[in-house]
């Protein structure tokens, strides 16, 4: 199991089919291109000025729009992985 | 739906012709050119350094003139959006 | 209306003619060159790290000097305003 | 009248001539060189994290060395001034 | 023995193939790569603005995912071991 | 008298000679050569995020050693003297 | 005597002779090579944003590995020192 450090969140990223199920979140080509993945596993969370942690906005399982550059890309038993920043998620797709 | 996270705003920006039904906003040419929009969904609010959120300044349905070159664009179930940080919002245009 | 937001002000850049009558202020050349403005709306006020918000230190009406490179020109209901930040703005002129 | 905002100060440079009479502050040619002035009016002071202001350590009338590059030039009735930021005063001539 | 100070971590990187024995960790070649280690020393923490220690959230022995690029290399006695930042850990691999 | 503002304080720089008399400190050519000088005023000190003044850590009459770069230049009465914020002192010389 | 101020540490920098008798701390080529060294004397820390001081991490006669760029070098009574701030010390080598 990868357990996030921190702010981190684990994202499985939605391969072009699974977008298509799941209401087609296309980016447009103009601006930064957010793409979508799904939530895996979330960290503590960030850690205020007062040493108390910030639960993460999200939770396992939830469908979400991530900045397309952000993170790090792992590959953990066979499976892609990215760890990015809770910072970086921009929506939850309900 | 798209759930906004942290700051974020979602918008959807205007049509040259809807801009002059509710009174123009024509950006002159000189500086930085602010565009308008109408909020579809907002996030929990930015988080104080001591964890409380700080709702949004603006709430769903409000007229908003906000900085064009900031945000994410997507496109979700065929419409496009825009989801910005709260920081680029200039004003609500009553 | 214009309602600007956080700690954002609404400004009418004044015309030569009427810095002329309210006491000219000529900004040398050379230095950054401030110029001239009067209050048309406040927005809330800064927000303090507590959550609080800071009242602007300016009120609708007030003439004011600022920073002549900052803040967005919109052209609302056919007339041009500046909504700038409040620090960029210099002096109140009484 | 010029009512400096936030932590601004209005100056008047000092001539060549009042300087001798002042002791001459000569900066080297070395260093950054700062210059004098006097203090024509001051602002509320910088507002700390928690809303307060802090008065300003300088009051009217103080002659002071100041950074040279720093500040707004502004002529304001004939008269010619600089609005700077109290961190841009260096020191208190007495 | 290396006590590490502050926020740091001492590492000791892992061979190719103890990484194949724990469970690949492969990151892709497109992102910034990551890379596993074993925790061997752990610092006191960050230090919070109000001077209280925020312990780590590693412990010795944990396997982690972490910046390949960051950290202070050292020979100590004969072994190669790396001085990191708590910050550049990704994640801890259960 | 010079009245240093905020954290500066008021230096008279060593010369060669002096340096000699009070144990020779002479900086190598490797590093930031830091230099040596003596401390004629204090200012009130760094403000604190509170609002409180943080007293400076040296007196007037310390022989100090001090970043070379750092600081105004300024000639008041015939004399030479260096201007430097708080942070630039790098050790009493005891 | 050299008194560091604030979260300065003065360091005696190990010769290669002395490393080899505390065990070698060979930096590797690749990464920031981190060198050896004895505390002196510490200052009085860093001060936080309450005004407090946070004493340092090490004390006289420790021996440390750190940043080998970081520093003033000062040559003190014939004795070559280094002048560190607290931040730039890697670890304590027990």
């Amino acid at each position: 199991m990868l357990k996030p450090l921190g702010d981190r969140v684990v994202l499985k990223a939605e391969t072009e089919e699974e977008k298509t199920v799941g209401g087609i979140v296309l980016a447009s080509n103009v601006k930064e291109k957010p793409t979508t993945g799904k939530v895996i596993a979330v960290g503590a969370g960030r850690t205020l000025d007062n040493g108390e942690k910030l639960a993460p906005a999200v939770k396992e399982g939830d469908r979400v729009l991530f900045d397309k550059y952000a993170g790090n890309e792992v590959e953990y038993n066979g499976e892609k992985y990215l760890v990015v920043h809770e910072k970086d998620l921009v929506a939850v797709i309900d």
